[in-house]
């Protein structure tokens, strides 16, 4: 038992969401599992950690091969925590997931599947955050579990280059209509938003995000948006440089 | 009065941070101010959004050329509120801070500072995240003041390229020993954490994130964080594609 991987799971969408049961199942004849996720739902909340307020851990389950552990903080908080204090060494790899919605485009910049497996690529570790195209708590995983393994177990075996982390989104569809994996490049877009402002029973406003995606390149085969619209689970390899450099050298002749 | 500028101004310290004081008083004189800001302090709260909870609004000020509205929320719930619902125009500038600490190198990704330029950026409006490496409340901003309108001007006159934001750190030093503005590009690092692992009166643990930047380009005179440590400000465009264009290449020959 010496060799077992250690096999890192975190998530966004809180400790008892249906698609880390799925992602713990999928993943736990491959090794000793350790679970650490947020003790209640963290979806939207980025790579946001807390620096004003300190961490208090819940071990929900401790049995032969899994340990599942809640932290009253963000996914980020988890992977830091995790990586830092809880598990018993570094793990050979790490998964966040199975997202009850979609984190492709310039929605991976909102997640918080994917800010716990950027965070966990920060470590050196190879990571990948896996969503489904289906908000609801009943979707079925049923496709996303299946090919989930197949490029979790290549992973596993070949590992990643330092610091990149995958984005794995798979289209809500039953496996008779599915394409295949594809991988791409992040969807140029944005949000566009629409709040719904609501009164209270005591007459304030109050508003409620809403929106939708507009897709500055709808017609670019290589995008993630793409291959979702088109029955394919799509795989983005995640780094992380904000730099624009085109910018930067047009700015040098200013500044 | 029919060209004056909007001044969109947010940050992630909340709504009675000093930093954002100076910030304020410092674009005034450039046309209307309007204030959306955390109604408490955001640091490190990133790109998050409220997706569980509704967004209130508190207007704190109402007067001549000047209006400043609080929101219990995140700093990018601030911007999507500010741009849908409050403002009366399309702003033409957005500037965030300044902030109390860094924001240079990997610490763009859990800025809450910077995820509200970033987001302002996405609306296609200039937009500018200024930070000052001092973390304390009555922090020095002179030099910040004094740099950051020079900045703003230029930026107010010509632009930005469509969806770049700028980040721009200041060192925490006198303007005798000031170098002068540079344009850099992020610094590649990792935060290492070290928690601080506590006892409450009742017996249970608790942890404080802690921790320290990694540069992995100590001797890059281009970076951001290089600049800083020799006495220059750091400007560096910022555009978001979370893409790893080369393992992309390498990854499309296995799935």
């Amino acid at each position: 038992m010496k060799d077992k991987k250690l096999i890192f799971v975190s998530n966004d969408d809180g400790i008892d969401a249906p698609g880390l049961k799925k992602l713990i199942d999928m993943v736990r004849p491959y090794g000793e599992v350790f679970v650490v996720a947020p003790e209640h739902g963290q979806s939207g909340m980025s790579h946001s950690i807390s620096l004003l307020k300190p961490l208090r851990t819940k071990t929900y389950l401790k049995e032969d091969g899994l340990t599942i552990i809640a932290v009253p903080g963000t996914p980020v908080d988890c992977v830091k925590l995790a990586l830092n204090q809880l598990l018993p060494k570094k793990p050979d790899i790490m998964v966040s997931g199975i997202n009850h919605g979609s984190n492709s485009a310039i929605s991976v910049i909102y997640s918080g599947t994917m800010g716990a497996a950027i965070e966990s690529g920060f470590y050196g570790i190879p990571s990948i955050g896996f969503s489904l195209l289906d908000y609801s708590k009943d979707a079925d995983f049923d496709l996303a579990v299946k090919y989930s393994e197949k490029i979790f177990l290549h992973i596993l075996e070949n590992g990643l280059p330092e610091f990149v982390s995958l984005n794995v989104n798979f289209p809500a569809i039953k496996e008779k209509d599915f394409k295949g994996i594809k991988v791409c490049k992040q969807t140029q877009g944005v949000w566009k938003e629409e709040f719904e402002k609501r009164k209270d029973p005591y007459g304030f406003d109050y508003y409620w995000l809403t929106g939708e995606f507009h897709n500055f390149q709808p017609e670019d085969t290589e995008t993630d948006e793409y291959a979702l619209k088109n029955n394919y689970a799509a795989i983005v390899p995640v780094k992380i440089d904000f730099t624009d450099y085109s910018c930067l050298e047009k700015l040098k002749k200013i500044f």
